[in-house]
């Protein structure tokens, strides 16, 4: 039979997978003699098993959950709902992966009308007690029947207005008896029963309400967003219950053993005195530093040194923890891994090697790829910076530089950047339900809440740059204003805010672009000794090559040619070749293009300093270089000296119903060869210019969109027939391959025959998603938020290549083509290339490089350095 | 070394492949000692080796040739180019398949201005001598150089005018004479050189020019047509000449052994005394009957008749015999199995069964499965027939009836037809450019030819009606006339032809629907008897489920819901649904439909007493049912009772920038599972209905267009949820089973995760075959043209399956089917299911059954049959 529930003693600490990320910590540091209030975990096998049996707790799970709580009441010498000596305990959720804020948490269960007497006694203090009791009717209303927090607040308001007092701390012991029973009275008309006295009912409804909080829409939302699978669950956490609240020798924090924001290598944190955890994260009230509890509680403060150095240790790694003061006496509530910025974590990597605690191979795993992305940011440009004078500054809670208008909800920042704008969300404080809103923002601003509060952690998280508990900011957020030194902003007023100091600025200031130094240096030396996978960048001008080549770049995996057709200068001449109703008539436009195109791969060629440079000849269709407007097609007959009806004509005769599907790609070489004349004739002869002058290129032509060998050795046949002719007339040689891009089911189907005419595959897995899955890009936006919400898809395929559906064709085609051609070159060149999940996998099927943008070399140089040590574990 | 040039009784008379039809059956006719006249056959490697040389003989052929050449003139004591004893050769190309008409053939090679005296002199007849020499310079200037047979025709007539005579015939010898003179200098003019004179020049030229023929435009339309390969090749055969018109006693003809349009066993043929064989073909002279010849040369008859007879039961299968008499004396130019009607070869097939020639299995393989459209074409009523009087007759060439417009040529029949029109193709007499105008016309009717001309052999084998030499016509192509009996006909008018009877009417006549009986009931029994592949129908509603039925269907592979929801009376309720704001409205206007739904499907189960009945529930995205005209906006908006801007507003939102990709197919089941609900319960309700009437339905439900296993589970949920209720509220069960249509590539690819959920996949090769290639079938028409010009494809994948690509993923997803479900039923319902070559492949792969229009089923039955024999093979 399945055990489901464990005492901290007797859970495996190295089982996250089954405890949770908090239940495991918590069995450690229970192992490690800290002293953890004694408590039990339900296991995530129990969450899977509510949601099989209906979400349901079946009845061997609630005798085990029931026999280990008696097991504990022994222990503690207390007891459910007793008057003497009552038991509460907190319920927290625990997943296999951090998800902070994303599930629900029930404080000071076990207190109801007699209980609440017991504590009142035990801890000489009736008024906290029955705070805490109208706190839990409040919370379980909320959490386990789903009762809005807004009702009781009214409750509260009320009252406070009949006693004529404004705070709640001034409200009185009776008043808060008065209120516990509003609540209960409350609660009874909104259910038709009484608020639940046995303790026993309130502990199944909570544990029901955390599996139920697993499968809320903000925790799908963030599933979805870190690429968590929804089949995991939770672990639940029952805890007795310690209080910060319980006066001034009682309190609680969170610490992290180094500063997560620089990576500093120092005890960096913060606490309230007589608080609930919930109050310090809350952002409420502004906490005091961790250093400050050295001055009040010396040996409290030794005593949490100790544990942090010790679990920093024992783990490896920079630790997050929370703890709680009881009256003087230290209890440690949680520790894992502390989430960092990623100036922190290269930083916190490099160090940890160095103090020994850690090989370079265990240092590099401990780094989250994607964000780097943090690291690569830019950041407001010093010369410009010292123009400007802050109009205010807050705490410097998620480094990086970021200027847009205002939005003054999460709602409002979804609807204006979908519209396009750059917006600042700016709150007195964020909550979980903002995710969505602060996801898509430049930056983040509040003014409530310390560096641990739900914006700044949250914000680190994204690498979103973020200023927190800015007090001199009034904020309306019904009036859309925000008042600065007597100054008002709106929505249309641009502010700048910088992540790294916490200033605040009226107006946009420019900024620089990040390069990699110091620590990061370093992480990227050691991922490059480490990786076998090639990563390369897709850039389609010398400039960003040349930031692809700074970031570390092992050549262009795709460059693509099209691109370069829409600038202004030639877009004309490209018209006139698509309006051209002769093979004659087009060799003329194309000859005016010929010299722009050479200029184009000579300035590529030469960022690249003799790295590969594959170039993607024409792919798209036609029609998207044509004018749709009539004013426009006016505009362009004039142009070209042709009627108006000969533009529309021609407009119209391209129309297609299914563009992706239509004359695109090779096929157009096969239709127009002279293009992919044009275009091999502008590789070669600039890769002889560049040799010219000492470089020593390597071209790479990519065919895109084949679908069967005879398109391919057709088209190359063009090519190799045109490239030997310009290298005749040059009198000299250059080196030069051609292959194609795997983006249609059938190539991959085929790949053993494709391979017989190509050096190289590259696998266009934006292209092959669309096809494969059958569906667009474009239109898939109706029907996917269905597909989420009925979890039908966990992750967005054009994000995280589907490796069971697209990968399986990438890996059959990377069979096939080796099958019949050992030598060829392999890569993927689609956004799948900079995703490290992604990467990950091109490593374990053998590919020889990834292709992404110049922003993620990086990123995937770490992934691929990641990869090849999990692969050789 | 391979051996390239074969003396005809060296050559292996069974290797087609090698030596071409001709060829090897002239090898087969020289070694059975018939009289054929000497000569060697190149082989098709020869072909292949020409196109890999870059379309040059090599020196080792060339050699090889004038090497057998030179036996050959030994054997028969005539000499190339010589005054005493020429010796002259017809030059004829020969490939695997029989191409008619379709590459080049060269007559009276070796002629020159010293050889043509020799022939004088050797026939006495300097006239027939100076004929033949004027002959082969136009005919090799047209055919190896490329000089159109119009200048030459120029010339005759110049020369017929400054004579003074009307017809060639009247030409005198030294008026021959001046016209070889006149054309040999008009050769010299336009090539810059004088004509060859050396008969080894003009031979390799020959040779050549059948070569290059093999690519020539309609050889590659016909192979397309036809799916033959195009890396077959030709054979050329060189034989000796021998001459039919040497006069009187000379003559050329075709024959054969049983009646090609009725199949009857008795000689049919027609000769032409005094004439060369393409005289016969070519149809310009009305020939005599071959019994004629009995009268006229009973000898040569008897001869002939016993080769005739010899023959076919040499080869067990009628034959199709060329043979020329020369001076009274009978050669065999050619034999081989006879093409011959549908109506003409079961018959034959059933017959030669009979008659002991071959085995029921091998008569099965003599029928080519796509001829069985011809029988199952409509006839005219007979008792409409018989209020119409013909207004002319000609020879019933092709059996079928045929009613349209005139089209006077081949280009204008294309265009028209292009443009929806139903046209009669009227012409003086057809010649192989107008082949794919004989292709889409209905019918074709000409004025000469007899039932061996080009018109008739080709109508024939399109299995296209035809009436051919009916000399009562008055044709003016130019002015666009048909003039019968003083009565003028045009464009726009109504013909009807009858290819069984001959007869040509003025008007529509309405006609009727074949049914199987005869020998076609025989050669489907055993046809039946045979296969082990099940052979279902697509039909949408009862009238066609008939159809299929009768015509043999097991069962309907797939009834599309979505056509019954485009009739009139349901379209409302359809857009009031698509309209619908919300769930309820939705659910309303799906009430409406249930009833229509539920009759359709009562109608369709009771057609297929008790067969299985596959339902493809809701697949075309929902913008299909909506009107795009704001007109018809204005008018749907008052009849739903809402705003024109809502309407417009919903089919502007339904907008899809690739509807192939997009909201459609279980997409929609996933948005709107009401949707499914309604169709499940009509489909099981309308099976409670009829199995109440004793009805037995196995009704399988097939959910279109998954990707991924968890969508089929989802909407596989809805339907056994909705069924098992409907089930219980009428207290009865029905037999039902839930599939999925393989159409999406990742469905292919993860088929053994979606066979966990199906209890059958029908692969819809339609769509699966626009993803896998990755274009659109109604965008492709811009480029597939330049991919047959290329011979990147060569054949319609939307007609015959893609066996190295869709045909791969099918094979695939099968076997991953059958891993993880061994009960999975497999079948096929893309058009490709009644294609003969695609259901060879479903035989190989081991589907169960393959779904196809009701009139293909009989196609399916005896192509499913002899994929059964050739697989046992």
């Amino acid at each position: 039979m399945t055990k489901f529930v464990y005492l901290f003693r007797e859970a495996d600490g190295k089982d996250k997978a089954k405890f949770g990320g908090k239940g495991a910590n918590l069995a450690e540091m229970t192992k490690l003699g800290m002293p953890v209030p004694p408590g039990f975990t339900i296991t995530t096998e129990a969450c899977t098993a509510y949601y099989k049996d209906g979400k349901k707790i079946n009845s061997e799970i609630n005798e085990e959950i029931f026999k280990t709580l008696a097991i504990l009441e022994k222990e503690t010498d207390k007891k459910f709902g007793s008057i003497e000596n009552p038991f509460l305990v907190s319920v927290r959720s625990g997943a296999r992966a951090s998800m902070p804020g994303m599930m629900d948490t029930i404080l000071n269960l076990g207190l109801n009308d007699i209980s609440v007497e017991g504590l009142a006694r035990l801890t000489d203090n009736p008024r906290f007690a029955y705070d805490c009791y109208r706190r839990f009717i409040q919370m379980y209303s909320d959490v386990v029947i789903g009762i809005g927090k807004n009702f009781f607040e009214k409750i509260i308001d009320d009252l406070k207005l009949s006693r004529g007092v404004k705070l709640d701390t001034d409200l009185k012991t009776e008043d808060l008896k008065e209120l516990v029973s509003r609540f209960k009275a409350f609660y009874k008309k909104s259910q038709g029963q009484e608020f639940p006295q046995d303790p026993k009912v309130q502990l199944v409804g909570a544990v029901e309400a955390v599996f139920r909080s697993w499968d809320n829409p903000r925790a799908n939302v963030y599933r979805r967003m870190n690429n968590i699978p929804s089949d995991w669950g939770t672990a639940v956490n029952v805890q007795s219950m310690v209080f910060g609240n319980m006066g001034d020798t009682s309190g609680t924090g969170v610490a992290f053993t180094r500063n997560p924001s620089t990576g500093e290598k120092k005890l960096y944190g913060e606490y309230l005195m007589n608080a609930q955890g919930e109050d310090v994260v809350a952002g409420i009230r502004t906490p005091s530093t961790i250093d400050h509890l050295k001055v009040t509680n010396a040996e409290v403060y030794n005593q949490f040194v100790e544990i942090a150095n010790k679990l920093e240790k024992y783990f490896h790694d920079m630790q997050d923890m929370e703890f709680t003061i009881e009256r003087g006496k230290l209890y440690m509530l949680q520790t894992r891994n502390g989430k960092r910025t990623a100036q922190a974590a290269v930083r916190v990597a490099v160090e940890l090697v160095e103090e020994g605690l850690c090989s370079q191979k265990e240092a590099l795993l401990k780094i989250e790829p994607k964000q780097l992305d943090d690291l690569l940011h830019p950041t407001f440009s010093a010369s410009e910076l010292k123009k400007w004078s802050p109009i205010a500054s807050g705490l410097p809670a998620s480094p990086g530089a970021a200027s847009g208008k205002i939005a003054f909800s999460a709602e409002e920042a979804k609807i204006r950047t979908q519209a396009g704008e750059k917006v600042v969300l700016v709150r007195l404080e964020t909550s979980p339900e903002d995710i969505e809103g602060m996801h898509c923002s430049e930056g983040i601003l509040t003014a409530r809440g310390g560096l641990t509060s739900h914006a700044a952690v949250v914000a680190r998280g994204m690498g979103t740059c973020c200023v927190s508990g800015c007090g001199e900011l009034i904020i309306n957020e019904e009036e859309k204003t925000l008042t600065v030194n007597g100054k008002k902003y709106g929505p249309d007023d641009v502010i700048s805010i910088d992540g790294s100091t916490g200033n605040i600025y009226a107006g946009t200031i420019p900024t620089v672009n990040a390069e990699i130094s110091g620590h990061f240096r370093t992480i990227m030396d050691w991922a490059n000794a480490t990786r076998t996978l090639k990563v390369r960048a897709n850039a389609d001008n010398p400039k960003d090559a040349k930031t692809a080549y700074e970031f570390g770049a092992q050549g262009i995996g795709l460059c693509r040619t099209e691109h370069m057709f829409f600038e202004e200068t030639r877009i004309k001449s490209v018209r006139e070749m698509i309006i051209a109703d002769t093979e004659e008539a087009r060799r003329k436009a194309l000859a005016k293009l010929l010299p722009m195109q050479r200029e184009d791969f000579i300035g590529i060629y030469k960022e690249m300093k003799g790295n590969p440079v594959t170039i993607r000849f024409l792919d798209p269709p036609l029609h998207e270089f044509l004018p749709h407007k009539d004013t426009e097609m006016v505009e362009l007959a004039k142009d070209l000296g042709v009627s108006f009806e000969k533009v529309k004509e021609t407009v119209e005769s391209l129309k297609e119903s299914n563009p992706m599907l239509g004359h695109r790609g090779c096929r157009l070489a096969v239709t127009f060869p002279e293009i992919a004349e044009m275009q091999t004739r502008a590789v070669i002869e600039a890769a002889i210019a560049v040799n010219k002058e000492g470089g020593n290129v390597k071209a790479e032509i990519m065919i895109p969109l084949v679908g069967e060998v005879k398109e391919l050795a057709f088209v190359k046949g063009v090519v190799v027939e045109t490239a030997e002719k310009v290298m005749k007339e040059a009198g000299t040689k250059v080196e030069y391959s051609v292959g194609t891009m795997i983006e249609i089911p059938r190539a991959a189907i085929t790949a053993d025959k494709i391979a017989t005419e190509a050096d190289f595959f590259s696998f266009g897995t934006n292209d092959l998603t669309q096809m494969t899955f059958g569906f667009s890009r474009d239109d898939a936006g109706k029907f996917l938020p269905f597909y989420y919400g009925k979890r039908i898809f966990e992750s967005d395929p054009f994000q995280r290549l589907d490796v069971n559906g697209v990968g399986e064709l990438v890996k059959l085609a990377s069979e096939k083509g080796r099958a019949t051609n050992p030598k060829i070159k392999l890569g993927i060149c689609g956004e799948h290339g900079g995703d490290p999940y992604t990467i990950e996998f091109c490593h374990s099927i053998g590919l020889n490089y990834v292709s992404c943008s110049p922003f993620r070399v990086p990123i995937a140089i770490l992934a691929a350095a990641q990869a090849a040590i999990n692969s050789s574990k």
